[in-house]
């Protein structure tokens, strides 16, 4: 049934393309590497095809998506690897088992795209549910099989295939939200994280969903919270606030533009047993923090943690400018000697600029930092080492000097 | 008692010298940046000084140096600062405040130089015993004082001066390592971190004493460790070795050049019970990887965190191919979807030249790796965001794919 790879179509790399490159590991080929003739042209987007060099020989065997700006995506360096559910399984097994050694409850991402060496794929787990989002042809293709291995190799009972990712438009998917096996969790779910407990929404999606990528910045965060009065701007569903309610901060004030986060937020609070140590301020978090500064209000620990405001390099100059503002109006917020976090999720500042920028806005506040602290994304996070995009998230933890 | 700030010497910034970048709390002012003449010459090193910029408005009070490359050291941005007893409490208790605040007992680095905002002062504890590196004059000339403030606020009952910096030298300061107050400790003292026990002797140096930048690493480590083999190469004390057990390893290699480190890291083993559980092989740390790559040796988590091979800027080519080889020799002893973490505590190689270092390694070892953290020095090694020499520090895990 399963056709040999010799019947796979072939894909070649121009001379002047680094097959060194691919062969060491990268994950992607960009359209302007291959030769397209009308043959490779006929290639349907999302079929496995075999890369070969300049010299036709075999590279690896990936997914073509010629008229994509990425027109091929590695699977397996081995050009004879066949991809069915064999090898499908050996590969989301071993994500599995790099989240089982580290996590103690089932609460993780399960696979992290190219990250686990699965492009497209994202599986979140809450418990004994499964959010899959398959961001690719070559997955939506395989999503029974997909449903089949994952609910085997984890024993979850539901599996929800979340279809709102941006990356899926980018290949003709349809946006869409079903239930695959299972039934849907009936309201929030609760997810137990850092001592706290936050409630997630995973069948509405990002808006008021949970995610993992700062779990280990929330620890660090929780570690800083000891009797501290706690500020938490661009809160979402209480990340950061609940992590610190739990790390023995006395109060914490979430703020957020978004009525159902913050009801989550709430409710976290509730499970907790710690629903009067949690304030939520609804607005707009430039306008909140400068209102909380006219009202002369004092954070032993403010964290903020915006949305990417440097999605794109065309965004860049701009969003940093945003990072300086939320640094300027949330450093007056923090009381002498406290800390103050921030957050970047934008693929376009590196580290380097997205800490200037912060530091220009302590700067304009007129507070003197030591940094404490430099975190990304955690662990079911993996990060391939050719794609800077998957290091996304950034996080600076700032001492403010009495 | 006390002079007035204004019958300091004052130091006087050249018209092309950048006073706001100090006045933003840049911690340095270069010899070249100074206006030096007969006078200013005649500023004995360790001096307090008053700086102004180039039309003699003040800058701020710090210490004089000018014969050396960093000619004065910021203390206080209020140039009418007072840099007495009560200057250094409050500044020491802000340091201390924050590592109250992060751990749980008292073992921490409690004063980082420029990082707490007191230059040249470097004090480690262990429990109820401070040890000091008073690595300037003007530290050198208020030891008494110091020890006064220290023992006061920490209640500690035994103080040491640990001399044998490199930096001491360089201010012309004695090596010189002796007891101030109470009675040096008698051996090797138990510090307990990340669950494990390590056996300190503060008394004999760095050979065997201990480090605490890696304290937050060692714990990342040891969140990799559940039911792992674990060879620590370079191992010094144990510090991975021994959280690792502690995180649920079940047996670990510690390899190092120094008898007297590993007996250490075997003392502290014993202490946590684990005696059996720990092995240790004494030799060149490069010989002894290849030598277990040909006995078939195999572990679930390697971790290498060599001294500093490129220390400085002209050895930094020697040094990131030591690192490079430190990878090459370290992957092919990591079982199929184990996990190498690969340390630099090298001041010249930033964490991009680290990284692509230890990537060319991997990938000369034939593996293909994911980056799953991303480490540097633990809350209690604040960073003055201009010194990047404080953020020496590098750690990365990578995960090496099956």
């Amino acid at each position: 049934m399963i056709a040999p790879p010799s019947s796979l179509p072939a894909l070649r790399l121009k001379p002047k393309a680094d097959a060194r490159r691919l062969r060491h590991g990268a994950p992607w080929v960009w359209a302007d590497e291959l030769v397209l003739d009308r043959r490779s042209r006929g290639i349907p987007a999302g079929a496995l095809a075999i890369l070969e060099d300049a010299d036709r020989r075999p590279v690896g065997v990936g997914v073509a998506t010629v008229e994509a700006k990425i027109a091929f995506r590695m699977l397996d360096r081995d050009a004879t690897a066949v991809i069915d559910a064999d090898w499908l399984r050996a590969r989301i097994a071993a994500a599995l088992d790099l989240r089982q050694k580290v996590f103690d409850a089932p609460y993780y991402r399960l696979i992290h795209a190219e990250g686990d060496a699965l492009p497209g794929l994202i599986v979140d787990r809450f418990g004994e549910t499964l959010v899959i989002q398959p961001n690719a042809i070559w997955l939506e293709e395989r999503l029974d099989m997909l449903s089949e291995i994952l609910a085997d190799l984890t024993g979850c009972t539901a599996l929800i295939k979340n279809g709102s990712g941006r990356a899926r438009a980018a290949e003709g998917l349809a946006e869409e939200t079903v239930v695959l096996r299972g039934a849907a969790p009936e309201g929030p779910m609760p997810v137990p994280m850092n001592g706290a407990i936050y409630m997630a929404d995973v069948m509405a999606g990002q808006k008021t969903g949970l995610f993992y990528d700062q779990r280990f910045n929330h620890g660090v965060a929780a570690g800083l919270a000891r009797e501290a009065r706690v500020l938490d701007v661009f809160s979402h569903v209480g990340g950061f606030a609940l992590a610190c309610l739990a790390g023995g901060a006395t109060g914490a004030m979430a703020v957020d533009a978004s009525e159902p986060a913050l009801d989550l937020a709430l409710a976290g609070a509730r499970a907790m047993g710690r629903a009067a140590d949690l304030t939520t301020r609804r607005g707009d978090a430039f306008a909140v923090m400068e209102a909380l500064e006219q009202e002369g209000e004092s954070f032993d620990l403010v964290i903020a943690d915006p949305p990417a405001f440097a999605p794109s390099k065309p965004a860049l100059e701009k969003g940093l400018r945003a990072y300086e503002r939320v640094a300027r109006l949330a450093a007056p917020l923090v009381a002498p000697g406290g800390v103050l976090i921030l957050c970047s999720c934008s693929h376009a500042a590196d580290l380097g600029k997205f800490r200037a920028a912060c530091l220009r806005g302590i700067g304009r506040a007129g507070r003197v930092p030591r940094l404490i602290h430099t975190g990304f994304a955690g662990p079911d996070h993996p990060q391939h080492p050719d794609l800077t995009e998957t290091g996304y998230l950034k996080v600076l933890a700032f001492r403010l000097l009495p």
